[in-house]
């Protein structure tokens, strides 16, 4: 199935995007990103036009990229600026593709469509964004790793947590007796511009394997996963002490942003932050390891299997079995499957 | 060429099936093997209905397997039996499709085809496997070994044994003037059910590597090799004393199961029995590594190396040179290319 | 883009061609290469016509080399002359094909097309190669490695050399201050056989990089870069004391053979000579070294990525942006097209 081009992706965390240029392959495209002396972040194509040399290993001269083959510079924008050769004209189609970015909250977005029609307002809503650089509410840590799979299939594992306590069972999952068989409510939300599972446990002991971490009485269990097209996901974990309002225990906000690289892998950028436990290293170590090992140990190979089983076949070609727990991926879904029909027409 | 559906193959040797679910592609199927509480050999397809899961990362529960992604479960009929989701209801369609197997003399046979052509009684018969269980005769030993190549050029390899001493110099092939230049005669022989090619070297010196395994005198050296449609190997190899009857003196029976991974990679299964030094441990692990180097290391790079220069052509259409020693070779793949056209009638 | 068959390319440098078979795929075609007794170089497809096994892995008897799989002896123009089979009877058809070499100068010329063609009239003149031999003027060195792209785009590499003080800055480029903006004059030169880039730098100190090699004093720095086609590039290199005559100073000649082995991958043959410390080892190793780290560890890696970027697309599909300093190569392949377009007709 084709991606949806005209819309805004995660192309990096703010804090990993620096001087030194960085090669990103993103809808089929490969980018060359880095910051100006300002630190304004810049995404232009990482092919040169003269012979296709690959940008990114070349040097940055004040705010201008230097191509590693012939020496061709070329400004913010993309425009060649010195030719250092013979007369030193300079070709007009001697140019960059530019990208436009917007950054925000910690998250440089990038839009792979039609330029015009790149407007920050429909960036995702900073109140889903806005804890990343909330240091004094929370204590946040950052990552990301390459899916050998669609990024619709990333996708539907975050929209279905309740694949947690058979893939994750010695780090986020906990026991299915705790969770899936402990009274566990699945349901869905939505609205124009979103598709939300949500899951609710009364009363459910702590996750073992996070004791050490958040020590916590039982209490109430609850995660909002909020998609929004084409592929951002707004996470909230909480765990709240019996009979007290959501969000007077431990919550913990998440963001899992999902790029599509090309039709068969996707960027995963994940933001971890919690309430509790703020200022201890320790914590955030063992917190940030626990994810890591969750995305990349236990989710990536899992979900990279399901598309080579798949091969290159669409979900719904394949006629799957659907259950109860798959409706909000199934809406998600059809929603991306009708924004892809309306961007080709 | 495509490949025989409706025949029995090898799926895997009986002592090698346990209650570990155990991953194999066969004609391209990619397929879960277990076996049950009560010992029964189990082959479902590895790929959940649901999302595609491969199903041989799950647990047993009992006879049943359960999906590693969302834990639905199966039975050994491939029959989804609970879903821990919900209301737990399981949809219809929920079902891993199931393969008929048929286990006898060690060997767990698989149809790939129709399930209701799939008839025991056409399983290869079992006076060319017995030997497998008969220990008070024979020490037997196992092995398998993946090969880049299409199964029909490891059965040219096997119908054909003159390469023997070009490629296995130093293991299993003796030398040149022991063999094909000291007086061997080459013939075959066919029937209805099967092909099979012939060796004898009357008087033949003892392969001087399988001097320390088996101490013998020169004597008659004979080998039959009979293959039966789709692709089992059942070979005998003698050497008798000079004037006595065939049989009378060392007599080593073989299989070669080959079963198509796809069309251009096999599953070799092989089994060595020898009537001699049946209880002396040393020699059977020389044997088997002998066969193991012979196969791994001389047979399966060169064949993969005949495929590599193939490409995906079909041996025929390349016109290959054809001499003597093709016969039996030849007239095998004539049986299997009507097969192949009776199948896709 | 179709690759030119009727046309010499370097096979091997003589000194590397043995009595050990040799495999070398050239223009899609798999070749084994050996000598005779006599010290001839001889060769033949390496593909076996009756089981497509690789003949470069079999034995040489004599002048003739023998099927490593079972036991064919092709003599050394390619006819079958043993078979050690049965009646040893010898089909017509068992040919292995042959192809036309030349050597001269130290290099091996093999003709990949119409062998009616192969004219040793029309290999590169002796002139370009004569250095190879000439031990009394020059200390030569060889090498060749495996380039991960079309040949023209190795071509294009070396008809502008201006990229040098980019990709090869800490080798054998020099600072872009001493040879780009240090006066220098690009130009070109071309007659019916062959186009030339040249580059004249008045008074250049010296590559420091070069200097514990040949310790020089500043001087007239000059390259000819002669290429003729399919893929012969023909360079001199001279420093020449301030108004002395070009040639009294340092002479490098330097060859630079490609021949493709297939649309997207290059076998690229260099030798190296100089006329300045020709009897020190130890010049001579760094002077490789040097050679070798510029070629595989920075042209390769360049070139490979240039050629990942563009795909299997051809260059002028690409429509790239074009500078002066293309001229040369752009002529070369404007000629390379109407070669590959004759010989289509």
């Amino acid at each position: 199935m084709p991606l949806i081009k005209n819309a805004w992706y995660c192309a990096a965390w703010s804090e990993t995007l620096t001087r030194q240029p960085m090669q990103r392959k993103f809808l089929g495209d490969t980018i060359v990103l880095y910051r100006t002396e300002r630190g304004d972040p810049v995404a232009l194509s990482n092919r040169c036009p003269h012979r296709f040399a690959p940008m990114h290993k070349g040097c940055l001269k004040g705010d201008d990229i230097e191509c590693p083959y012939h020496g061709l510079r070329f400004d913010a924008t993309g425009r060649c600026v010195h030719n250092p050769h013979g007369d030193g004209h300079i070709p007009k189609a001697a140019q960059l593709k530019s990208y436009p970015l917007f950054e925000r909250d910690g998250i440089v977005w990038i839009w792979m469509g039609d330029p015009e029609r790149a407007d920050p307002a429909t960036v995702l809503d900073s109140q889903y964004t806005a804890f990343v650089r909330d240091a004094k509410t929370f204590a946040v840590g950052f990552g990301d790793l390459q899916v050998k799979a669609n990024y619709l299939l990333v996708m539907d594992n975050l929209l279905d947590l309740t694949h947690a306590p058979y893939v994750h069972p010695n780090t986020v999952g906990g026991r299915p007796e705790d969770s899936i068989q402990g009274g566990m409510h699945v349901g869905f939300e939505e609205d124009e511009q979103s598709v939300t599972s949500t899951y609710f446990v009364p009363d459910m002991p702590p996750t073992p394997q996070l004791q050490p971490l958040f020590p916590l009485p039982a209490g109430d269990f609850r995660i909002h996963m909020r998609w929004q097209p084409s592929s951002a996901l707004a996470m909230r974990l909480t765990m709240t002490p019996p009979g007290q309002p959501d969000g007077s225990g431990v919550v913990l906000p998440l963001l899992h942003l999902l790029t599509p690289i090309d039709e068969s892998h996707t960027h995963y950028f994940f933001a971890l932050a919690r309430n509790v436990a703020i200022d201890v290293p320790a914590a955030h170590e063992a917190m940030m390891e626990f994810a890591r090992r969750a995305f990349e140990e236990e989710d990536e190979p899992m979900i990279a299997a399901c598309q080579e089983q798949m091969g290159t076949t669409d979900l719904f070609s394949l006629k799957p079995v659907l259950l109860q727990t798959d409706v909000a991926s199934v809406k998600a879904r059809r929603r991306v499957d009708a924004l892809v029909q309306q961007e080709g027409r």
